[in-house]
């Protein structure tokens, strides 16, 4: 079944008819239809599913073992996200089974298609919280604890998945047998356009991180509460937008974006009591990703103080600069270029789950071209053309890995 | 029984654990669990209670007839507001009828507690719904349209409450009956803690809207999108506030608020699309009310501008100043008073149904004291020495209207 095929079966699952696109969050019953389809589709292909500690779904081909070869992505979205943010490295992965099946291609080496748990945190605020999990680099307590929106825990939802909360964490066994991660992804930008080629090799992922702001004031009337008595805790919090964009001028190449923000009760005649805001923070380096951060956090605490507002900041998560691995990176362009022509390298400003496993596990990925260079947003898109040559690359790269011991040292 | 037993009673009826204090929503369950309570409480007093074509509750003493004694409030709120704010003219109504009886006082008019619906609007976001709907101060087809913030239809809401949608609007016949009309309300300020006396008369309610500000631009990755290719409603929406703020300086007396604030989608890591905001505006007067607003929409056009976004301004409710019966309210001040010392007038910033009626029918308000000045909010509060204050002199003055033909022409 071709990838674009694939893709066209989830078409209806978890549309948001109130923002457009997809909203399928981890542990819902959409997501949960999606983790039903991806496992009948990996039976199909008779491969073994198991969902590990965290969440995760592993569809191994054959019997699972050292320095395993693996390729996936996720399945969860934004809300109100695009079509391929996720699902296209999911149904690659499917479809490149596929190839090398029609291909009598049997990797030497054990073979999964993994599904990574929340990947957006677009439920418990935290992305990458599967990988994360996995990797041991989050604290399980931390993690536990995370809330929803409705105040429900991640361990009250992964419950009702049927997962042990006590359960969730590091999990070294199974982190020891991977050999070499690859995850095929659609380019969150129009690097690929600029040099009209379809597939590219990513080189790293910016630094990037998510930090909380609650500021609290005074809820009250509207309409009878005079200035003078007001604490407004929207004032700071409405800073803390125009200065995101400050922050992130002042940097190269930096990124700063508020786009959740909560004032508490909410109503149109009422003054806030508190507000929380989001900042998505992202940069070439730490150093740069901070400074940005501590000068929005500035402004917050002055605009705070001129309200008689009191505010907190919390980071909810951070992930330093992550370069992809130098060796498998040169292999992939290689093996994709033609010729001389190698396919083109990309850096990110978007995080991944290949870059939480990269610190511990050979990573690379690849991008697919996105016409509108649009994501997490319902115009994200690929030609099914380029969704083929996407899946067709990936089949090519794996079926290179899967047949010698890629990744090890005996390598080459 | 006493208005604080009653206002007891309501103590678990629509708590908001999310927010604090209450959420009572139009047509919701929780709200149909308090028209229900106050339809046994009427009944229990031998009161008839008849739901009008719009949704607002009557209990007759008596049968309904010309130059009617209407007394009464609303018993929705806003999201997560107080415990008074509507109920205590709710509850004090129903502890007059008490009194009276008491008493042996029997009214020699026609005489009716009111309960209106969707008074704060925090459903479908016009205030004073019930009484615009019966007053003809809203068309009913722009009503019936009203959506809350699932989409959901008021002509829907309506029908789910067995009401007709298609005969929500004026109501000739029932305004006509009126003949005075009084509403007891917790103060939504200080007025009474300054003046250090538990209950005033109202002179007037300032003129008051809301407008709803849509930002549109392009929703996208926070990561992966640079400065130089977004357009994030987030800025201009953000200017909206800090807009409010300058604008109501600038004007005696001038209130702006911005309360909500709703991103679309509403993720951490993208880049909203649209951004809706309201702004409620007050001021002693319509051409200053609407200077306020005019300087913000100037702000909010001018940000969205530089920022590449779309902008559109909707008013959505609008009421000018308004000011009490001046007969009505020279009688309940004498009435009130002690010798001399007549119960202070007070003006309020804070709309209400009384206003809505008072172009039809003489009018007239009574606050009683709110030791925070805090409403609107779980803070919002009576001292139960007050509250009963409060009822019994709404009891006086029903007393002394009922028993003459108050408000007509050969009155005095």
């Amino acid at each position: 079944m071709t990838a674009q095929g694939l893709l066209d079966e989830l078409v209806d699952v978890g549309r948001d008819r109130g923002r457009g696109g997809y909203s399928r969050h981890v542990f819902t019953p959409v997501e949960r239809e999606l983790r039903t389809w991806f496992t009948e589709q990996a039976t199909r292909r008779g491969l073994d599913v198991e969902t590990d500690r965290n969440g995760n779904l592993w569809a191994w081909w054959g019997r699972p073992g050292p320095n395993a070869l693996v390729t996936g992505s996720h399945l969860d979205s934004v809300p109100g996200g695009g079509a391929f943010d996720g699902p296209l490295g999911v149904v690659s992965a499917l479809a490149a089974v596929d190839t090398l099946k029609a291909r009598g291609s049997t990797p030497a080496r054990p073979f999964a298609v993994v599904v990574f748990a929340e990947e957006e945190g677009g439920r418990f605020g935290v992305p990458c919280l599967g990988s994360r999990l996995l990797t041991g680099s989050i604290d399980p307590d931390t993690a536990r604890r995370l809330a929803d929106p409705d105040g429900v825990t991640l361990a009250e939802a992964a419950a009702s998945a049927g997962l042990d909360p006590a359960w969730l964490g590091a999990d070294r066994r199974r982190l020891a047998m991977l050999g070499t991660f690859l995850e095929l992804h659609v380019e969150q930008g129009r690097g690929l356009v600029l040099v009209d080629r379809p597939v590219a090799v990513g080189s790293e992922v910016i630094a990037h991180g998510r930090w909380r702001f609650t500021f609290t004031g005074e809820g009250n009337h509207a309409g009878a509460t005079p200035l003078r008595d007001r604490r407004d805790p929207m004032l700071p919090a409405a800073e803390v937008v125009a200065a995101a964009r400050r922050a992130a001028r002042a940097v190269p190449d930096g990124r700063a974006t508020v786009g959740r923000l909560v004032p508490t009760p909410g109503g149109t005649n009422v003054i806030a009591s508190t507000v929380d805001v989001w900042l998505d923070a992202r940069a070439g380096d730490e150093a740069a990703t901070r400074a940005m951060v501590a000068e929005v956090t500035a402004a917050a605490e002055a605009a705070a103080a001129a309200e008689g507002c009191a505010v907190t900041v919390r980071e909810e998560s951070y992930s330093d600069t992550v370069g992809f691995d130098p060796g498998l990176r040169e292999r992939l362009g290689r093996l994709l270029g033609r010729g001389s022509d190698d396919a083109p390298e990309l850096p990110t400003g978007a995080g991944h789950d290949a870059a939480i496993l990269a610190p511990h596990v050979p990573s690379a990925m690849l991008y697919v071209r996105n016409p509108t260079g649009v994501s997490h947003a319902p115009e994200e898109h690929a030609e099914p053309a380029d969704v083929e040559r996407g899946a067709a690359a990936l089949a090519d790269v794996l079926d290179h890995l899967g047949a010698s011991r890629a990744g090890t040292v005996d390598d080459e």
